[in-house]
């Protein structure tokens, strides 16, 4: 690492910062809407994406929404993420995405114009389709919401739950991007490629699966990279120590960011996973022949503890038996 | 009919009805939204759900929203028909239901909590789990958008788009309600019923997809009975002739709503459908086994008009051709 840092000051803005806080309720909420007797569902809240067990398949099933603050501030941003952060929750799962349904409420018909270019400039590039939703033409606010549809084979799915004592943790971000000029938290690798760019990343997590070179995986999300692997490690039900001096970045001081930045940060195709140790350096292999920048930042252990460690100083960031960051009770896969 | 009613007074009140014309945008959006080869694609836009072609099954996704003005005035009522308007978007193709993700934002937990109440009441009574989804804690508005998968056999889908010259159009309403007491436009049939009760109309759609006895089919939504019929016209590209004399209706008097009333509300369980005439029996037959009332009220015609007779005086409520109610250009079913 070019820069000091402070693995304390580090742990405490990971802990902090919205993004993580802000996925508090999402234990509670589950258990609201749990109902009884459903065989067919093989995983569900906790995962980047619901498991539907058909045949041989899985069907996978998940759904996103933008940050108010977003829309506001880049509503071809918003669209675009829209479809982004969906595509990564069945990447994340090692599926292949079939298609996507909207959701679009709109102040305005500027709005309404640059989302819609927005999620069609990337349903494009992803070759995902959207297929239909809804539309309120006449609401005070601006939301755009996104659930997608994919597949996968039944015994090649990659959950976040399957982390085990002694796998390697590994980071997988594309460094190739920029800091988005619309919003300083997002890490725009994506507008700048080409389809087959992003898709051979995409293509990245789905041969992980059919090769079952991992034993978890997520795709890093608004909670960043450690805060996404906090999650993993929850419905995994482990703990980790990383070396932060390992976490793959970006040149900060071109970018004008701190490292504390960085990890906060959503980057446009991130994905954190576990695998035993012999798959570390193949699944690196992969992700670094997609363009992306892959390395090993730490073990799974069977703590409960999730610790960021630099130049010798260990510290706590999540205390997951404590405290949690969903707060999920029961583990998110069901069989 | 027991109240005297103008065929004039009900075309006008369900043209400039805002269920119907709020649907306006649809087709410009779907233009801006389109993207190419798409060969598993079956159906989008237009469609209850879209229809993707797995083997030799069609997964069905659809997703829907609430309005806003709902969710103010009765969030568990806006919780149950976020789910209640997803399962009904699935039945209306023919499918089975698998399961649902939402998207959830709101401002208080008393709109929360009363929300997830909502949803998970009409997750348990149609046996429809909701696996996943999307959590804004911190926006300054209540929204509620869910999406659904389902499946059906390919050969089997009900579309919007098959009604045929000569075709009876059927009306089946489960008319065993009253009035909603947190919105005057929503017949609510559904939350006094069981499970088993409610489950058996859902499955009266799948029987007659099975069995193929129609020819076209949609739930009956927020456009009413007549706007919902507009709508399966104008995807079908045909028109049709209906008797308002016809069409099921609880007691106006006792319920307190006019005729022009009935025919804009939001029925908990409705559907519009066509068939040839030789199967008009049997669907009525099975409806009413499922405690629904169903009835035949009209034909469709090759005509671009959809009009209302009663007591021999007949009056376009919609020319198809001219204005379109969601104005898509091309045919949703694209194989």
């Amino acid at each position: 690492m070019t820069e000091k840092c402070s693995p304390d000051s580090v742990a405490r803005s990971v802990r902090e910062y919205e993004g993580v806080t802000r996925k508090r309720d999402i234990g509670e909420l589950i258990e609201c809407l749990r109902i009884q007797d459903q065989p067919n569902v093989v995983a569900s809240f906790g995962e980047d994406a619901a498991v539907i067990r058909q045949d041989g398949n899985a069907l996978l099933l998940a759904a996103d929404g933008i940050w108010s603050k977003l829309m506001e501030a880049d509503p071809f941003w918003a669209g675009y993420c829209a479809v982004l952060v969906n595509v990564h929750d069945i990447a994340a799962m090692g599926g292949t995405p079939l298609a996507m349904v909207d959701v679009l409420s709109f102040t305005s018909s500027t709005i309404r114009s640059e989302v819609t270019r927005g999620m069609q400039t990337a349903s494009a590039q992803f070759g995902v389709p959207i297929v239909g939703g809804h539309l309120h033409p006449d609401t005070p606010y601006s939301v755009i919401d996104v659930a997608i549809l994919g597949t996968v084979r039944v015994d090649d799915v990659i959950y976040s739950s399957g982390a085990r004592p002694g796998d390697r943790v590994i980071a997988a971000i594309d460094l190739d991007g920029r800091v988005h000029p619309s919003c300083i938290l997002n890490w725009d690798s994506v507008t700048m490629k080409s389809a087959e760019e992003v898709r051979e990343q995409i293509g990245v997590m789905q041969e992980l699966a059919r090769r079952h070179l991992v034993t978890a995986g997520k795709d890093i999300s608004n909670p960043g990279v450690i805060g996404t692997l906090g999650m993993l490690l929850e419905v995994s039900k482990r703990g980790a120590v990383i070396e932060l001096d390992a976490i793959p970045r970006p040149d900060l001081r071109t970018n004008n960011i701190t490292f504390e930045h960085w990890v906060r940060m959503y980057p446009g195709m991130g994905f954190i996973l576990t695998c035993r140790d012999e798959h570390t350096d193949e699944v690196c292999r992969l992700f670094r022949e997609a363009g992306m920048n892959a390395a090993a930042i730490g073990w799974i252990d069977d703590t409960d503890t999730l610790s960021v460690s630099y130049e010798g100083v260990t510290t706590s960031v999540f205390d997951l038996k404590q405290e949690g960051i969903m707060r999920i009770l029961d583990n998110a896969r069901l069989v």
